[in-house]
C-alpha cells in the first residue's frame, strides 16, 4: 500500500494537530494560533507513525500558518527527517473563513440556525460574508502577505481549489510523479481541496468529507499522476475514522 | 547599531543552545543531538530578542543537525517570523570533530594532556584523528549526506572556512547586501568561521574567540559587504561575555 518502492511516489498529507481554537471551538481561518499540548502531542504521534510505516519525506510544504509550520516541524523530527527541504506557500492555508473568524461554531449555528451553519461551513461555492479589513481578526497589513495582490477577505472551498491545486500541479506533483515522498502540511479545508482533486469527488460529495487532525493520509502516485490507491490510506485507519467524526460533530460542543 | 533601516542589511548569527552534549561535555561535531530543556528556552529568549531588537528577519538559513534546526525553529516562533523561507545546508554544520566525536573533553583533556587538547579545539589547520567509517558517531550511510562527494572523517577550522565561507558569499551575503535582515542559525565552529572572515581576524587570533549559545549576534553590512560594527553587536552583551567565558571553560568540567 504505501511502503516505498520505485513504481511510484507517495504523497503524504497530514493536517495540524488540534490549535487553541479548534479547542475552544472557534472558526479559525487565517487567524494565527498555536497548537495545544494536545496538537503537540498529535504532531509527535503523526511523525512517529510515518517513521514506523517506512515511509521517508524528501520535502515538506507547509502553508504561512503557524499550526502546520509547527506541527511539521514537531513531526519531522520525530521521524528523524528534521533536516529535508522546506517550501511554505500561502497557497496551502486553510479557507480563509471570512467574518466568520474568530466566533465560536456552536454560538453560530444556534444564532443562525443549522441550515446556514452548514452551508458556511460546507458549501463548496458560497463565501461566508467578507471580513471587514480593520477587524481584528483579518489580516490586514500582515508582513507573510505583503506580495498578495489582495489578501482575501473571505473564501468558499472553491477559492481554495482556485489557489491551490494549480500550485500543486506545479510545484508538488512532479516531484511525487517523479518517485518522491512529499510530505504536506497543512489545513482541513486545503487538504479537502487537494483530496477532492486526487479522488475527482464531486463538487457535492466533498461536504461530507472531514479530514482527522495528525494522522497521515497516504497517496500512492505512479509516473503518470495516477492515483494507485484511491481514498489513501490513514497510517491509523481506526484512529482517522473516530478523528473524522469528531471534526463533523463541530456545531455541537461551546 | 543593529535596528533595521534602509541603508543596510542586518546579518543575526544564532548559535543553537545547550545540546545533550554540551550538558555532558562531549566532543558533538556532526553527531545529531537534541537540544536540552535548558537549550530550548535559550532559543526562546534567543527569538525574543530578535524581535525587542525589532529586527524581522526575512529568510533562516540553517545547518543539517538538529540542536540548529530546533533552535531556529523555536526562536523564528518566538519571533513570529516562523514563517519565513527555511534554506537548509550541510555547509553550516559544526566542525566535523573526527575520531573525538563521542569522547568526553575533560576525560580527553586528562587522557592526552593540556597542550594535545586545547591543539584539537583550537588548532586552525590540524585536524583531530579522523574517525573510522564504522564508529558508531561516523555519518557513514547517513540519508542528509547522501548527495556529498565524500562525508568528511574529521576537520579543522581551515576545513570548515573552505566550505562555508563560499556558500556565505555565493547565497548569503548577496541578501545582506541587498538590505535583507537574514538569520543564520548554525555552530560554535562554523559561526567562528563565519566571524573571522567578517572580521578578517587572523589565523592565530580566531583560537582566542568564542561564541555563546543562544544570544543572537548581528553585522549590519551596507550594498559593498562592508561591516559597519566590526565585531558585531550581541543583542544581551552582558550574557554573551558570561556565555563566551563559558564556552572558553569546557575542558574543565566532567
Amino acid at each position: 500500500m504505501s511502503e516505498q518502492n520505485n513504481t511510484h511516489g507517495n504523497l503524504i498529507l497530514l493536517r495540524h494537530g488540534q490549535s487553541e481554537w479548534n479547542a475552544s471551538n472557534q472558526f479559525t481561518g487565517w487567524v494565527d494560533v498555536r497548537l495545544t499540548d494536545k496538537g503537540r502531542e498529535e504532531a509527535v504521534r503523526g511523525g512517529e507513525m510515518i517513521k514506523e510505516a517506512g515511509l521517508e519525506p524528501t520535502i515538506l510544504y507547509t502553508s504561512l500558518l503557524r499550526r502546520a509550520i509547527t506541527t511539521a516541524n514537531i513531526a519531522l523530527d520525530a521521524a528523524d527527517r528534521h533536516w529535508i527541504p522546506v517550501v511554505r506557500d500561502w497557497r496551502l492555508n486553510e479557507r480563509h473563513y471570512g467574518a466568520l473568524q474568530g466566533l465560536n461554531k456552536a454560538e453560530t449555528k444556534d444564532k443562525y440556525g443549522e441550515e446556514q451553519f452548514m452551508a458556511w461551513r460546507r458549501s463548496y461555492d458560497t463565501p461566508p460574508p467578507a471580513i471587514d479589513a480593520d477587524n481584528e481578526y483579518a489580516q490586514t497589513n500582515d508582513p507573510r502577505y505583503a506580495d498578495l495582490p489582495e489578501i482575501p477577505a473571505t473564501e468558499c472551498l472553491l477559492d481554495v481549489v482556485k489557489r491551490f491545486i494549480p500550485y500543486y500541479e506545479e510545484e508538488i506533483e512532479p516531484r511525487v510523479k517523479n518517485g518522491e515522498t512529499v510530505l504536506v502540511a497543512a489545513h482541513g479545508n486545503s487538504l479537502r481541496a487537494l483530496v477532492k482533486h486526487l479522488d475527482k469527488i464531486s463538487d457535492e460529495d466533498i461536504a461530507g468529507l472531514n479530514i482527522p487532525t495528525g494522522i497521515p493520509l497516504v497517496y500512492n502516485i505512479d509516473a503518470d499522476g495516477k492515483v494507485l490507491n484511491p481514498g489513501g490510506d490513514y497510517l491509523d485507519p481506526e484512529a482517522a475514522a473516530a478523528g473524522a467524526a469528531a471534526v463533523a460533530a463541530q456545531g455541537q460542543a461551546k
